[in-house]
């Protein structure tokens, strides 16, 4: 679990994505912020960029690059891209399975990066695993593959911040009858107790809170309203206290994410995926990031999709993606820090 | 359904609620911004009142009135209160049985009035529903009463509103497990006609336009995670289609109450409880108002109970009550303008 730590201002590697949405796009924007922003690399088609910002008038200059090692160098004049050609001339809005495997390439090329302290993070943009199914990735998404990539150490677990909240899913994309099915104690806890050590290392919080969510309304309302808050929750939350945690629960879901609640925890252990996004896209809908805990390099991601309806025309917007980066940059330097 | 129109101007009928909550304390600060909130009265005892208003300095006159042609010459100078008096001092945070029928008759009395045209509307002040089962009350709550006063044509809606968010929940307090065994198409349907129409007569709303979420995430992503939203949701979006009402859906739950979502509605209605509820807590966990649709008379409250925990000490904010008392007014005038 412990890599060689990337050296601090080790650029950011991004990835390309599914190359017929918005990533493109996105991340030239993202590059006009470089005041802003921390230096990246992309691992893209050259090309590809340069037609992008030629057809939506993005005024970013590309340049290849070898390694990481050049980067820092160019991030102020141009874009820094190790240039992967793509079998297909990407459509915007239509995925091209002859891409397919190259955008896996993307993500395991970043990946060894970091982890070999090349690049000080991960930045992956939106992949459509529709798109990707066809050429053999069998994982349900991103971050099971990352998981897959780190070994059997870890434990991918998916955490969705924004500035006034941070939270994190037990399930995920399962129905919501799925997700009560499934959720047992032990699925909790190992989330939470997770979440609790990355709050740490890659928060830089010395005693982090947890509010673990309820499952029903009231948070069951002492079993009126479901046996579940009782059965499977509170015993959670109180093996978490064993564990030295400083976790409170089963809190009633509704009133959890309300401004002067937020102020009581560091992050809120949610119980289904709706329950945890809902009041982060509320909150924040273009600068939400999706961070991957429990991995051996850092992981972030801009906290939306592939926007298919959209690619191509211009209004996608970088600000995920940009908060991404930033994100990605700060975990790193929190890690660096904690091995010093 | 169509009782006599209150007379314009006529005042709002604040109920007691239970008398061991926050209730006393907050009608009397909702008093003190009298410049700012429609003229109303209180069905309570005027002595404890007036032990809340010295107990907790509260700087507000109380009177007694016969009946509300009293109220509007009073109201300026002090709070007026219909006096009822209860047979046991009421002691913070402990209900007591014997005080279960005057809370129970102070509903019933702003009902009758509101229905006589004597009152505008009816803003109820939180109960306690286990307090008062051992008075026989019978009901899940303060909703389901107010329908059963109505009688048999009502069929109560409860909508949740602030600034920028109204939400419908479709199922309420029930596990989310019974929440999801118990949709069905109808009862989704009938939530959203009562709501379009109050929209019209309550609001003001011509066309008015409703979401309607999914329940699963992403709401069921073509049937990957789950079959409700295109067995059960979508069937009722097609009826209410049928029906000539604006209405779209299954929404995606997670992004459907993001900022620019939000302007593309002028409800939402939402599967369950916490669906519901979590974005409109997080956004203005303060402001909310509980509306009755669907009933003859208006009825508004605050959204939220009794608040034993802090009941005596000064900390209860009047915030929603006053929400309350503004949009029962804003409801009445709708309705008499509609009649006219």
């Amino acid at each position: 679990m412990n890599p060689p730590a990337a050296p601090v201002g080790a650029p950011l590697a991004v990835t390309m994505g599914e190359p017929a949405g918005i990533g493109g796009e996105i991340v030239l924007r993202a590059w006009l912020r470089r005041g802003d922003v921390p230096p990246f690399f992309v691992i893209d088609d050259a090309e590809r960029l340069r037609r992008i910002a030629d057809d939506l008038r993005i005024d970013v200059p590309v340049a290849t690059v070898s390694g990481p090692d050049d980067v820092s160098a160019l991030f102020p004049k141009s874009i820094p891209v190790f240039h992967r050609p793509l079998p297909a001339n990407p459509v915007a809005g239509r995925p091209d399975p002859a891409n397919a495997q190259a955008v896996v390439a993307s993500i395991e090329t970043a990946v060894g990066l970091a982890c070999d302290g090349a690049a000080a993070g991960v930045v992956t943009n939106p992949i459509s695993k529709e798109a990707l199914y066809g050429a053999g990735f069998t994982f349900p998404g991103h971050t099971e593959f990352l998981g897959a990539l780190a070994g059997e150490d870890a434990t991918p677990v998916m955490m969705l911040a924004c500035a006034d909240l941070r939270v994190v899913p037990v399930t995920i994309h399962v129905s919501l009858a799925e997700a009560i099915r499934t959720l047992d104690t032990g699925r909790i806890v190992d989330a939470a107790t997770i979440t609790a050590a990355a709050l740490t290392t890659d928060f830089g919080i010395d005693r982090p809170r947890l509010a673990v969510a309820g499952l029903n309304p009231h948070a069951g309302e002492g079993g009126a309203m479901g046996h579940e808050d009782a059965e499977i929750v509170a015993p959670a939350v109180a093996e978490l206290r064993a564990r030295g945690i400083d976790a409170f629960g089963p809190a009633p879901p509704d009133t959890l994410f309300a401004p002067t609640a937020r102020t009581g925890y560091d992050a809120a252990i949610c119980m289904y995926h709706d329950q945890a996004l809902i009041p982060l896209k509320t909150l924040d809908f273009d600068g939400g990031v999706n961070v991957t805990l429990g991995l051996p390099f850092v992981r972030t991601s801009p906290d939306h999709g592939t926007a298919f309806d959209i690619a191509g025309t211009g209004r996608a917007r970088e600000a995920s993606l940009v908060a991404a980066l930033r994100m990605a940059a700060a975990i790193a330097d929190h890690r660096a820090a904690a091995r010093t």
